[in-house]
């Protein structure tokens, strides 16, 4: 991937405000295209993955509570990768422990930063096909449901706002591409 | 929509450690559902809208410099909530600010959220056709270039690198959908 700087803003100073166990918090000051200057608050995270598990005709989804929305969410598999963790180790890792399925036939769809305006988090979002039953072992501060869902039912979950995520709405949206398409 | 709130994590504190110009941050301390407590680490940001805009068979994209990946992006069109802002009304203010377009034809395709985990962000997306000339005015630390691409270009872009966030790939592939079904 080549970089694009166009319109770079150069960092003058960078000042760390907090690091949490999951993500730190800097604001750098920098230099704009037309030498003024302006203060750029910005979010470190890991990173993370996610898997578009399809079981047949059905995607398997957890509904777990997402503290920042104070309400419980039906998402796609996902999970922060640990430290120097391979993102496609982390995904057969999530899916398993999520899930309780693996598999071997499972492939990058797409790595894509969350919310580029205030933070680095990437998630790349692999597709797994030809699940066969494994052990399901949640993290010890993790708790939630697991079901199969067909496309119709996401589409609903999507409508009464039980999904509604970026990245499970991707993994809906990419499913249907699919489906029509062949490919995706 | 109606709140689902299973695995309810209840707050127990929250200490706000940051508030910036555009986002703050607090750390929660909750009780678990099992009886335990955790820490969650929350980003509280105020909203933002994005735009896919339809002309003709092109989508107008905006290419920017995103200081938190330290590359330029092509993006659709998208930008904060003003306080008390309604939403489609940013919508119609950032899509004429970035790419000089109007239009009356413009309706919600989805509410989601970026960083269900670490972040309270919602980003109202919209699809926009019917585009008619107006007057470009792009904020005064904000350097960008706009382009009208076809659905080929923004997938050579995908693959790329140059088009990589969650929000302009969800508006690729739900034009992709929409050329493919009539719907979206």
């Amino acid at each position: 991937m080549t970089e694009h700087k166009k319109f770079e803003e150069v960092t003058i100073s960078s000042e760390m405000i907090f690091k949490g166990k999951i993500i730190s918090l800097q604001v750098d000051q920098v230099r704009l295209p037309n030498g003024g200057t302006a203060s750029r608050e910005i979010v470190k995270h890991p990173g993370a993955v996610a898997v578009i598990p399809l079981l047949g005709d059905k995607m398997i989804v957890v509904e777990q509570y997402r503290k920042p929305l104070e309400k419980s969410q039906v998402e796609i598999p996902a999970g922060k990768l640990d430290s120097g963790e391979e993102p496609l180790k982390a995904a057969l890792r999530e899916l398993e422990e999520e899930t309780g399925f693996r598999t071997d036939n499972i492939r990058l769809v797409s790595s894509f930063s969350t919310s580029p305006g205030f933070a680095d988090e990437i998630i790349h979002l692999y597709i797994a096909e030809d699940l066969v039953k494994g052990t399901a072992n949640p993290d010890d501060d993790e708790f939630l449901d697991c079901e199969a869902i067909t496309l119709e039912q996401a589409q609903q979950y999507m409508r009464e706002g039980r999904i509604s995520d970026a990245k499970t709405i991707m993994a809906v949206w990419a499913w249907q591409l699919y489906k029509l398409t062949g490919q995706i």
